[in-house]
């Protein structure tokens, strides 16, 4: 078990994150550090669906942490009904991206908010507070930014690839649309600022954690922190060359990478100070060390709450520890 | 039972109709009638909610023609589920006017619909459409119109009224916000042009039915039916001195008039030839036949299928009927 946060401690964590993997890191650290966890949550993902601004990999985060997030599906509530979905099917809408009652309200709210004028940001940190969320989450910009992947039948936009293709396409380039005019937010800029670490989850490096440092001000903020002696500490979300969850073991290969916590790494460089890989994966830690990073082998997989807090209890071990 | 239909008609019927009672008179013409009847609804009851466009009285025409409305609750949809509601209320939207979810993806289809730029009218066939209904339902305009009431506390938006403070304020005064703007959309004109008869729904006269004849187009179109021979036929929504269903007898009275069939066959004078009422205001017939209408008197409370269409079979039948 990791260490547990002393009751003096104010230390401020700042974790970047995907969905899934990012949620399931973020959950593990709130239970050892309740709100001095920022989580900085990709929102390229996001989509708009029946004219509803949906935030996937936000939501999954936001959902986990208030501890009702479905745990079979990777996405939505626990216990949700599709009675609404039903009905927009019965409309021809489509459907491919089944949105759920109680989530569908989700969307409502912030979609409802946004056409009032009101940031991305402050309208998270209500969903947050609604639902009694500990750490605070923070969408990585209040721009729109759109992920879009280069496939055989041309540009896609990411969900229309990740849910309506069921990840099948191979991919041969990334783009983030919009990128170029997101910035950091202020809440963003001020929590790189008092970082004592900055983690990076398991989640999809390109698709998840790349939209997050392209956004100005957040590879710099990152640097920044790091020039004062915060350590960024990054988790492969590649174990045995299979990707925990979604298709990062496939795009790595299909972008020229090697499917290993190598691979991942890789994408790391210059980035993270150290690199957690599981036990399965010892044998790539010469590798990854001449990469410049300080590696640590450790059970990476999350399957249940102390699972969870277990992995959040090492990588916080491994950024506060002197090296 | 009223007359049924001869195979070989082709008469257009326009029916003028605010909610419940409108939509069960509607259902009664659709069962004779098919898709030869035009139901011109209410849609100055509209609200916006959650930052989606509901359009009460319109939806309630809607889910009856369809077969699916509650038949409860004069409002929403068989088998309704709340799951949506209740997370919006967890984030602390105010939620009295209570939506269901499959009644969500109405207003989710059409928010997004009119928020691409198509008509109300479009959006409200296309719907139709979608859930089988044969009659065809036109909104009374395509423009934005908005029932304002008054009351001891000022003016009220009319959802404000009618469902967050239960009817209760007494109604001193009326208007329709942005009537000046509507008109008869040409759907709306062309049904009148060809229109055999209009009736005129059991519903609240000020509320339902005022509005829709302050159209720019619509009282016109009326007269100009009734100069060609077309026959208007009322029914009153006040039996033995009780509205059927909502405030109107107690409206009657706060705006200076009588509750009785009486009282609302003067809000239609001038615009009406014939006059429906229930065999328990028998004796009201004179009265109301002084106010220049033929007067039929019959059983006019709709309780089931079969009440729907014999009413609406009557009204046919007055409407067709040499005088």
């Amino acid at each position: 078990m990791g260490r547990m946060p002393s009751s003096s401690s104010s230390e401020t964590i700042v974790l970047l994150a995907g969905g899934v993997g990012g949620a399931k890191l973020a959950d593990g650290l709130q239970a050892h550090l309740g709100s001095r966890v920022v989580v900085i949550v990709n929102t390229a993902d996001d989509v708009e669906r029946h004219g509803l601004l949906v935030s996937p990999d936000h939501d999954t985060v936001l959902y986990t942490l208030a501890g009702i997030a479905n745990r079979e599906w990777g996405w939505g509530i626990e216990g949700e009904t599709f009675a609404a979905a039903g009905m927009l099917e019965r409309y021809g809408e489509e459907t491919w991206f089944r949105l759920g009652d109680r989530d569908l309200a989700t969307h409502v709210v912030r979609t409802a908010r946004l056409r009032r004028g009101d940031r991305p940001t402050d309208i998270s940190r209500d969903l947050q507070r609604s639902l009694g969320v500990e750490a605070v989450i923070l969408p990585m910009t209040d721009a729109s930014v759109r992920t879009e992947v280069l496939t055989d039948d041309g540009w896609l936009g990411f969900q229309d690839y990740f849910v309506r293709l069921h990840q099948e396409p191979a991919v041969l380039d990334l783009r983030f649309a919009g990128i170029e005019d997101a910035i950091a937010t202020p809440e963003v800029v001020a929590a790189l600022e008092v970082a004592d670490a900055v983690l990076i989850a398991p989640s999809n490096p390109f698709v998840s954690v790349r939209p997050i440092l392209a956004v100005e001000g957040i590879e710099a903020g990152l640097q920044t922190a790091r020039s004062r002696g915060a350590r960024v500490v990054a988790v492969s979300g590649i174990v045995g060359g299979k990707a925990l969850k979604g298709p990062a073991d496939r795009m790595l290969v299909s972008l020229g990478q090697e499917a290993s916590a190598l691979g991942v790494a890789r994408q790391y460089t210059g980035i993270a100070d150290v690199f957690v890989i599981d036990s399965l994966d010892a044998g790539q830690a010469g590798a990854i060390e001449a990469l410049g990073m300080r590696v640590v082998v450790t059970d990476t997989v999350m399957t249940d709450a102390a699972g969870r807090a277990r992995l959040a209890g090492e990588m916080l071990d491994a950024a506060m520890k002197g090296s």
